[in-house]
Order: structure tokens, then C-alpha cells, then sequence
């Protein structure tokens, strides 16, 4: 099995890190055409997604979630693998789906599924009985309470925190530091302490 | 010795994680009269405490702090243990009361008081010289500056934070990512950065 | 070798218990000419930084970073030792300079340069290419998104939040809580979500 990180930048630097720590062999990175190729790590960035290699096995190291989605459609048929932190907490009945990234010191407790290339960064907690979607990206330190639902795609900056029960819906975005209190639409921008609704062109 | 885990909720079944990952054999769960029986993790949902087993032992996970002060009360005479997750970094003079539940990575750094029946989620970071009164419960990810006394009972939402030599009063109620910079009176709700007193029927 | 902690409150005992955890044996405590002397954990506090003693080696375990930069010019020659606690998880390429200290579990994860004399909290998750002066200080469960620059002397309240690629500059001061979207100004004081400058004679 060969490893390939798609991406290059300072997410994959941390996935090369993750898999590193945990003993995985990596063979090397990979951009899309146009972008910048040459040595990461020792390692050679191609601009093209190996599928000459022998058993080529991917995880999709890129923060935008729209990207990470675009790509895996892309590369449908192939392999992946996770990239989970030694120092993750993962209590019984927690799934992780293909290609999930959990970057550091994490904690999901019991009975929590999440989804396909979802990106957990450091500092995360998640309770019991949250279910996050495919593609989700959590920032640094963001905290889920029990029961919690991330639609797929929706992205979550560094430090947001969602209160029991609450539902975030598709593809939505909460700001950095923002507390979720009800439930968010789906698409939608909250932002704030608590968070609301964030229409940049009406404040 | 046989493991009673009080409630059979989520919280009970975070706790159960806890005691099954640190080695120790539950015996069964317990609930109020009325509360649905059954099975939870292959165990006996009982619907009364277990007095007739030999040497029970109990554990009170539910979020609720006035509940698990009046199960304390009934239980007056009870044997209790902790759940304390293996991820808790303690370090020196830090004391647990009765029954404290500690549910995934924390640290309490130095002389730090945690008072019977506490319930600390995964997350929390508490500094040098805090006191944390019985009943309390500390949401994910909340923290504590040095010399913070919370007094019995408080809640604190999901990453509240609270500033040094801040004084939270008796069953006071801190909002989901509130940020506590100065005393909190007995009783009061506060929410917000920085956090004000909220008193719903005025807002 | 000998240790000493410079310093002899809270933060002196949580630098002690990580050294000591660390298996590294303190020979005692250093205050300035004026402050109490007498006994801290069984070890001697002097009132002078121990110039005597064969191969000193110190530590300034004192929370305001003016003063940490006073004491670190004045013992200019000095030997520093590092208090770095083992839940401390730290990936490729991160540097520690003289006399860091990390208190708990943390998050570095990679290509991260941590200045001389920094205070690092528990709790604290810093992402990839942060680069955190001398003398700053990150207050328990801060978070840096990535790319992310701390100037000299910088201090950050307790959670703390930086958005991706902000800097703040020197010797500024970030609220409890609050959450940096933009460059912070040298000397500034931000406070709230989204983190604003602070004056408060105006308001």
C-alpha cells in the first residue's frame, strides 16, 4: 500500500505528521494540476493522483470542505485512510468514515458517528450521541454537546461550541468563537455570542 | 463489590465508558420509579437502587445537579465511586470527593478541590488554587483561571470560561461559552462576553 | 545540576509539578530581595537568585511576562531549563526556546516556534506555522489557528481564540474569551467576539 496526502500546505504537513506518529509509511503528496510541485517532507509533491501506483491509498488533506467533497467524487473508486491522532479519546460505538482526520488531542465519548473526510482539528470534544456529517470540518477547540448534528459540509471555526441537541445544517458556516444555541439552516453564516445569522451585506 | 451506575441516559452510558475503560466491572444501572427498565449495554436497567446487593457501590450520572444532590440525600448512606477517566491529567493536592465524575482528558493543574458528585466533562482545564463545590457540573470544555471557587451546585455550559479569583455562588447557572470576569451572586443566570445577569422576562 | 523556580504562588507550584513529573529534582525557590521567604513544598524560597550555587539552572515561573523579561536580563548568564508536561503533544519542527513553560495537555502540531520565557497553559492547541514570541503568555485553553504570529510579551486571556494568519503585536493584551478576526496593534487591548479595541475611558 503506498499513502498519498492530496495537498501540500500546512493541513497536510499536520496529516504527514498524524500518520507518521502512528507508524504509517507515507509515499508522497499530491496537488491538482496547475499547483506547485517539487519536495515536501523529503517527499515528492506530483501534480497528478497516482493511480499508476501500486494500491494507492488517500486521504484528502485540504481545509475547504466543498474541495475535499469535489475531490473524493473525483477519485471515487479509490482507497482511503484515516489519519488519527494517538493522542484521540474515542469511546465505544464511535465510527469514523473513510478518510477522517482527527489532527491531535480530541475527545468523542460514546456512541458518535462521523462522516467521510470529515477534518477534526486538535482540541475537539465531542459528547455522547452527536453525528457528524460527511466533509465537516471542525476548527481547533470547537466542542459539540450531547446530541448535537452537523450536516454535511458545514464548517465550524476555531472554538465554536454547540449547545445539547442543536442541529447545524448543510453546508453552513459558523464563525470563529460563535455559541450555537438553536438550531442553524442550512447554508446559513452565524457568527456572535450567541450566534445569529450573518448578513455581510445588510450590517 | 458491584457497580451501580444511577441514570441510563447518555451521561450514564459516558460514565459506563469511563468505568469499563479504567478496568472496573459494572454491575447494572439504576432508575427512578416510573423511569422505562430494560437493558443498556447488555446490563439490567433496574428502577430502584439496589440496596439488596451485596456491597453496591454507586455512581450518580446525571446532568442534573439538584437531582443528583436529592439521590445523594437518599442514598445518604451509600458507597460511592468515581469515574475518572484515565486522559485526566491530576496533578499534585488535587482531591476528589465522593462520586466525582471526570469524563475524558482534563487537568487540574496543582491544590484544586473537587467536591462530592462534581460532574467534569471532557475538556475542562482547571488552574492552581480552585474549589469546585459538590454538585457542580462543569459543561465540555470549560475552564477555570487560578483561585476560581465555584460553590455547590453551579452549572457551567459547555466552554464557559471563568477568570482568575472569580466567585460563581451556590446553583448559580452560567451560559454556553459565557466568559465570567467577575463574581456571580448565589442563584443568578448569567450569559455572554463578558457575562451579565439575564433575566429572560425582561430581554 | 541544580533547579530553581523563580517565583512562589500558584504558578511556581504548577511549574514544580510539572518538573517534578517530569522527573526532574527542584533544589528550591528564588523570590526578589522583599518577598516572603521561608518553605514551599518542602524546598527553601531564598530571596536571591542563587549565584552561588554549583551549575544553577532556573526557570521564571511568574505570570507577568514584564517581569519575566526583567528577571531573564538580569540573570542575563543564567542557565534556563524548560517545564514541559508530558500530555503535551507536540508534532515536527516545533521549538521551544529557553525557559518555555507548558503546563498540561496541549496541541502544537507542527513547524511552530515558541519564544523564550513563553507561558504556555493547559488546554492551549496552537495549529501549523504559528510563530509565539518571548515572554508571551497564552492563558489556559487559548487556541491559534494556522500561520498565526504572537509579537513579544503578547499576553492572551484565558480561551482565548486567533483566527487564521492574524498577528498581534507586541506586548498587547487579549481578554478572557475573546476571539482576534484581525491584527491586534502593539500595546493594544482587545476584549469580545469579535475581539475590539478596549478603551476604557470611553466607554
Amino acid at each position: 500500500m503506498s499513502i498519498f496526502i492530496c495537498g501540500a500546505g500546512g493541513l497536510a504537513r499536520e496529516v504527514f505528521a498524524v500518520l507518521e506518529s502512528a507508524g504509517d509509511t507515507v509515499t508522497g503528496f499530491c496537488v491538482e494540476p496547475g499547483y506547485t510541485t517539487g519536495i515536501l517532507r523529503g517527499l515528492p509533491v506530483r501534480d497528478h493522483f497516482a493511480r499508476d501506483e501500486p494500491d494507492p491509498c488517500f486521504v484528502i488533506a485540504i481545509g475547504d470542505g466543498r474541495t475535499r467533497a469535489r475531490l473524493a467524487a473525483q477519485l471515487a473508486d479509490a482507497r482511503w485512510t484515516t489519519a488519527l491522532h494517538q493522542a484521540a479519546v474515542l469511546g465505544p460505538n464511535v465510527l469514523l468514515g473513510d478518510g477522517v482526520m482527527v489532527l491531535g488531542p480530541c475527545s468523542a465519548t460514546t456512541d458518535v458517528a462521523i462522516g467521510s473526510h470529515a477534518l477534526i482539528n486538535p482540541g475537539c470534544t465531542i459528547a455522547h450521541d452527536c453525528t457528524i456529517g460527511a466533509f465537516v470540518s471542525l476548527g481547533p477547540a470547537v466542542s459539540l454537546a450531547g446530541g448535537v448534528i452537523i450536516e454535511e459540509g458545514a464548517s465550524l471555526g476555531i472554538g465554536a461550541k454547540v449547545a445539547p441537541g442543536c442541529r447545524i445544517g448543510a453546508w453552513a458556516v459558523v464563525g470563529a468563537g460563535a455559541v450555537v444555541i438553536r438550531d442553524v439552516a442550512a447554508g446559513d453564516t452565524v457568527v456572535g455570542v450567541p450566534a445569529r445569522s450573518h448578513r455581510p451585506d445588510r450590517s
